[in-house]
């Protein structure tokens, strides 16, 4: 059997060249360039809460990471690198070869290294800690969303929450269609390129993790502002548009696990948003606008106000399972 | 019920400084002194696999921390903040309260802010990265010890490993003795004073969690060398004294969870290590030596090899249950 310092050296042991010391201290060493400040995020995943216990372990080992991408891409943080502690039942290596690929091939892909972390036995358990860099005083904040500000969003919504609809057979999708929505949930792309390009140009922003409407909210509370959303203008994929309508919006405003970017920008710089759209290959969309009057308001294209019952994910409230 | 957001906001979110931005955006924002680089440390801690599931939540509150600010003590950091990302059956306020107020008075104590981190439904785990800061190239690493060092440990060891026999019915102490070292198993305090002390001084360092040996040998394999220790010289307490001496030998060579730093420094260095001891209130024992010859030698004062057959703490290959 493999001992935890055999499974560390043989799947999590990789040269490091952001960092100045890797795995193998008691501590890692990073010199942050200068004129920078770090950003600094942290997700735990939970087998049975945040993904089904025979999750295939490379998809794990991605969506693991891109979830704490997804946090510095909502900053405008560029990757630098994690750490990761895992709990696993037993060193598994049938387990832990996929999960390892999965997780650094997207490591790879975003020059993101990891530099140190723990492993321990017990229930499944992955907590992934995140480290970028900004320039001093570009980060992406939830509390600067101004009256006026246009509020966007980055590729489509909901898919992930169809996905783990027809899982629960809350609804059936073809296979085709199931495929389609099911890598949304399984390997989130992280928005890096785009969160990168709105530096100075976003007045907020965070990424859609527990819901629109939930997510949202932690901009208008921290901002205190308000917002009048456009449900027709909701960036969906043609799965989702095949849905009924209330349940295409509670996927649309309600699901979570999107790992989209939200973000607010003045009306006067919706030219350089495109820009930074078009540069990175990354569609956004105009969904509503910010106000001084708190709260959030639905409207339709015709300016007709909508309700919709929603509550956001929240990991004690409800279960993922 | 508590919701997470109810959770984070009542029980883990403090007003930072160290920070330019706490908890309650996608990320932390961190802008490192400079002329520093940055130490960095993640721990997860297990119920069942690193504590008892009924283990007091204030002590468990107090040695989560403690355990990651004891790796910034052995690279002589100084502590600037952490995350926490906490697993919970339920969030259970007579639990979590006590939790945080042991986990937050050794923070405050060391001036090392909470700046993020995450909470979920899950089995209890507890995943703690920290963050500290020490003068461009004066880390202490494991890999710097050189022939001819003097191989120094502060406190005692051994304490913590004889509390768990107590509580395993391998031993039976007098309940004095049982409060005596059970307070080192459950609330170690972690030498971060002595680690900032010797910079410049000692060559290599590291802290003791999983047992002397097992530790120590991580030194002599980075820095390829090996190493003779005086088993007669090793610093125990009175209640580990009066156990029968392979039982003695076996908590203070093999047992974990000491939290003492191990170091070398050369020999010239002496009165310089005894000031840092002195200056810090850390009592500081010279157990052995670096030699070019590889591999750990055990000899008494007399100066005759003894054999002990050991073997460190691994997470994959016992169980601390």
């Amino acid at each position: 059997m493999l001992s935890e310092f055999d499974l560390i050296a043989k799947y999590f042991t990789k040269p490091v060249t952001n960092a100045s010391l890797g795995i193998g201290d008691d501590c890692a060493l990073l010199r942050p360039t200068p004129g920078t400040q770090m950003a600094i995020s942290s997700d735990m995943l939970v087998s049975g809460t945040h993904f089904f216990p025979d999750t295939d372990p490379r998809q794990l080992g991605h969506k693991s990471l891109a979830v704490n991408l997804s946090d510095l891409a909502a900053m405008g943080a560029e990757p630098v690198a994690f750490t990761l502690a895992l709990a696993l039942p037993e060193p598994d290596e049938a387990w832990l070869k996929p999960f390892s690929e999965g997780l650094f091939s997207l490591a790879n892909l975003c020059q993101c290294e990891l530099i140190g972390g723990d492993t321990t036995r017990g229930p499944l358990n992955i907590c992934i800690t995140i480290f970028g860099q900004i320039p001093l005083g570009q980060a992406l904040r939830r509390d600067k969303a101004q009256h006026g500000d246009d509020i966007w969003i980055s590729g489509t919504i909901g898919d992930a929450r169809l996905a783990l609809a027809h899982c629960r057979h809350e609804t059936v999708l073809s296979e085709n269609e199931f495929n389609m929505v099911l890598q949304r949930l399984q390997t989130p792309i992280p928005r890096i390129a785009l969160g990168i390009a709105l530096r100075k140009i976003a007045n907020a922003a965070l990424d859609l993790s527990d819901g629109l409407l939930g997510d949202l909210s932690h901009i208008l509370d921290a901002s205190r502002v308000g917002a009048t959303l456009n449900i027709d203008a909701l960036p969906i994929s043609s799965v989702l548009e095949k849905q009924p309508e209330a349940f295409r919006l509670q996927c649309a405003l309600g699901g979570g696990d999107d790992y989209e970017l939200c973000f607010t920008a003045p009306i006067a710089k919706r030219g350089r948003v495109l820009e930074a759209s078009e540069k990175t290959g990354v569609p956004v969309t105009r969904i509503g606008f910010i106000e001084k009057e708190p709260g959030l308001r639905l409207c339709n294209t015709q300016g007709e106000l909508q309700h919709f019952s929603h509550r956001s994910f929240d990991h004690f409230l409800t279960s993922k399972k």
